[in-house]
């Protein structure tokens, strides 16, 4: 069994009306300093495999086909080392 | 300018429905070997302050207040060292 996290993120500069809330609602709330706000999804999947680099191939099959729209959002795939929770690293 | 990554994810033992559907949706694609998928959120917010241990308390009250429903969800905040990317560390 191989656990991945994948976290997908919007590009640098397209706009994010969901941050933007966030950000709005944070300063509501009196939180000095909020610079910016940007939202972005995580998926933890889990594989019945123990092929790490088919796992990686198969996961960034499911980026490009399902998970993250590749016009505008980024993603990056981190695979747990094993027990520990998964380290992020770029794809 | 701090920058940091609020991980927000669903405590284990609560259903996600989202999580379910893309698991499906993952088969359905011809993806072998799909144990489970479950999905969060990530935040990425940028504070306009030097000062770590401030904004590591204001980050954790943002998400006790607003980014996360603590009854089902589980947050992690990871401050990032410097240029580089955030790493992840439990609250």
């Amino acid at each position: 069994m191989i656990k991945a996290r994948v976290t997908v993120t919007l590009k640098n500069g397209v706009l994010d009306p969901q941050g933007k809330a966030i950000e709005g609602a944070l300063k509501g709330l009196n939180f000095a300093g909020v610079g910016s706000v940007r939202q972005g999804k995580v998926f933890d999947i889990e594989l019945e495999t123990a092929d790490r680099t088919r796992a990686q191939a198969d996961l960034k099959e499911m980026c490009e086909r399902l998970l993250a729209n590749t016009v505008i959002e980024d993603y990056s795939i981190s695979i747990a080392e094993g027990p520990q929770k998964p380290q992020d690293h770029e794809t």
